[in-house]
């Protein structure tokens, strides 16, 4: 039995604790962007430092930063070996709508393969089976690598101060990978490695006409109303061929080469299931390119909230005073997100009427990466992944943002291997999130075969 | 000293009491809409007909619908008298935004010559003003009509059961003119009669794509987002010229005459007062006609209130399941609600895109009014005006809705003399709403001079 088998044995043996463990991880509602849950976030932050120390890392710490802390531990007893720097987060979404819940978002519940909560899936699922497997290596005393830990509490807020922190640590994490457990894989059984990120700018647009809210009847037809006035900008972000109309939107926007067009090509697709997962009537997307190309490789605009007037039940005659959008772009490389806020304005400047005023509030951004698909430790992850599938990976770019990867390139001088086991299907961000079991147990052996693999690496 | 002087010195007499006890009518929260508010609704209404008890009506009652009760009153002791049917309600619309009153809309309060509170103006200030008038007449023995008083507590939610009401009770409610007297004037020192009252037809228009809400990054792109569909659906109900494009919506507008016209320019009116009055930065409107015409001779379209995905603080990356607009169009004769909820619905299926599903609720809708100019219940409101204002009325049309007058003239086949004191600047339906005091008290006094002046009219 090689010291991998034995971790492998040890994880298999553990399952049932593994979920029990999961569940209350899960069960703390760790909501960064609410300050009500403050307290929450700092308790998962312990829980999880208290879970490194029990697995046997040498050194944890729970490091404060401006908002909520991070979770770092070090285990660095391989000199010879690479040193991977495993990142994650232990923060989640906000759980409204809350009454679309089958069962509470903290109150974590099995049913049929899957474990029900908010969090599960993104990302203490994928956290989680990380640990369990770094413990199963330690366990089998076979991890050949030298490991630190960074988790943090602000992804779902952006991370707004995870640069300071890797900036002034930049000694202590220096590492030569980063593994990103923020991810996921394609289908139930078809593993994948995301190579490609999105970046993110996200704003509000608040119009006003009226300092006040009016009577519809006495005020309404004589001055501009600004819910309409805010309907008519978003409506003028879009062509009628999908593409954002943002003046210089798409002037930095990496062009699909035939290669890649041909690798995403092969990502297992049907628009049958890609509508009944999302329940829509029908795709929509930017003509001339792909639903994975437009997932993936090309930038949206999408209206993230939409609030203005009278939104109670019944009627109200108001002429509202403002409205309000929330509204963000996915990136794609080389698109920067302050140069997206600049055509934002410039878009505003041009077509929003002197009948109204508008503003616009950045609330937070990240930059997108694109990763070398032949280093190493990427070949290493789908050597690890074909071993627990049964089937080499696919190699996908990824629509959503995970801001770090791009400072970890900026600031580190290192790739991320991005690795994680969630699924589309897993309804992160809303109501009735879930992890898909099976995968929370393959994800462990997974990372304990890729780490264990890695013995070469450097 | 005649009649009518005596009823005048009674009422001068007595201001400091009018205001405190309209304090007290005002402090009642009887918002219709909400049923939080419901109990004290029922408690407006009894002590609404407590007042009327007081003053010495002889037949008092609060009459159960199947919403909230209207309050009865008779007295009918001139039989060789006109009979004035008294129109009011005593309910109000909701408060929010709560955070915008610089004191509670139920907390009344005097500052400068102004009452601050929640139906101040709209319209617990002017019934309780006709109220008052009807006193003091009666204390001087000088009423020499009969009056019969139907005070409902739904006008703010669109009278759902005042027309069954009505037609059940059309004997009890048989009379020569409804004096209705939730209504305005045009400026402090400005009498005014309104001759013309717009409908209201008041949808909610959902707008639905995925079943849940979902990731941005994951899934934004690749189906329509709903948030932004509405957007384009509402964006697309006006032209360029700010006129409304539902399919047909101006077929059955009764165009202005030049002798109209001619009338309504008369209104005194400047841009820079309006402006100042809104606060809004530009005009805004149809095309082709003013702003007097385009507020009470044109029908128009408003978003009332829009709401959709994450519309909390910071940022929440959610494609929107749903988005949700209520929407209310001003109607003028001969516009039909009903055909307008047809046109809304002939828009949507003309040119909502097969990416979406939509439904449309109707949630209120009311018939607009034009009344004659020349009888003598209005020569006798203009006379009352004239002596009290020391000017005579201007005449206009109203922008507001008031779905009564509709239903009497078809109930009870005759018209309403409008005559209420309420200024467009009292901020009605909005936060700070305020009543103009001299107006209250002049208000007294002119409803006195009109019903004691009616001693000829029939």
């Amino acid at each position: 039995m090689t010291a991998i088998d034995r971790a492998i044995a040890h994880a298999r043996a553990n399952r049932d604790q593994h979920l029990k463990e999961l569940k209350d991880f899960v069960a703390i509602p760790s909501i960064s962007t609410l300050p009500d849950h403050r307290q929450d976030v700092a308790r998962t932050a312990e829980w999880l430092s208290d879970t490194l120390r029990r697995i046997g890392i040498d050194r944890v710490a729970v490091m404060p930063t401006a908002g909520h802390p991070v979770v770092y531990g070090e285990h660095l007893r391989a000199p010879d070996g690479a040193t991977v720097l495993v990142y994650g987060h232990y923060d989640v979404q906000p759980a409204d709508p809350l009454d679309e819940w089958e069962t509470g978002p903290f109150e974590p519940a099995v049913r049929g393969d899957y474990l029900y909560g908010r969090g599960a899936s993104d990302m203490k699922g994928q956290i989680y089976a990380l640990i369990k497997a770094v413990e199963a290596l330690l366990r089998a005393d076979s991890l050949p690598v030298n490991v630190k830990f960074l988790i943090e509490g602000e992804e779902e807020i952006g991370s707004p101060h995870l640069g300071p922190f890797i900036e002034t640590h930049e000694t202590q994490l220096r590492c030569d990978v980063v593994l990103n457990c923020d991810s996921g894989i394609h289908g139930p059984d078809v593993p994948a490695i995301t190579y490609s990120l999105r970046g993110l700018a996200y704003f509000e647009l608040e119009v006003r006409a009226a300092e006040k809210d009016l009577h519809s009847g006495l005020f309404g037809g004589t001055i501009h109303n600004p819910a309409q006035a805010l309907c008519e900008l978003i409506a003028g972000m879009h062509d009628a061929d999908g593409r954002v109309t943002l003046p210089g939107f798409y002037d930095r926007v990496r062009p699909l080469d035939d290669e890649e067009r041909e690798l995403l090509a092969r990502v297992p697709y049907s628009d049958e299931e890609w509508l009944a997962m999302t329940g829509a009537p029908k795709l929509w997307g930017e003509k001339g390119f792909s639903t994975i190309e437009r997932m993936g490789a090309r930038p949206t605009l999408e209206v993230n909230g939409l609030v203005g007037g009278f939104t109670g039940e019944g009627s109200k005659t108001v002429l509202p005073a403002k409205a309000l959008a929330k509204i963000s772009m996915r990136l794609v490389a080389d698109q920067n997100p302050a140069e997206v806020h600049d055509q934002l304005c410039a878009y505003l400047r041009e077509r929003a009427p002197d009948t109204i005023s508008w503003e616009v509030r950045e609330l937070t951004h990240g930059e997108g990466a694109v990763m070398e698909r032949n280093s190493p430790f990427i070949r290493a992850a789908a050597s690890a992944l074909e071993q627990v599938y049964g089937m080499p990976p696919i190699f996908k770019r990824e629509g959503g943002s995970v801001p770090v990867v791009g400072m970890m390139q900026k600031t580190l001088g290192v790739d991320s291997v991005m690795l994680g086991f969630a699924l589309p299907s897993d309804g992160i961000h809303g109501p009735n999130e879930r992890q898909y079991l099976p995968n929370y147990f393959r994800g462990i052996e997974t990372y304990i075969r890729f780490l264990g693999g890695l013995k070469d690496a450097v």
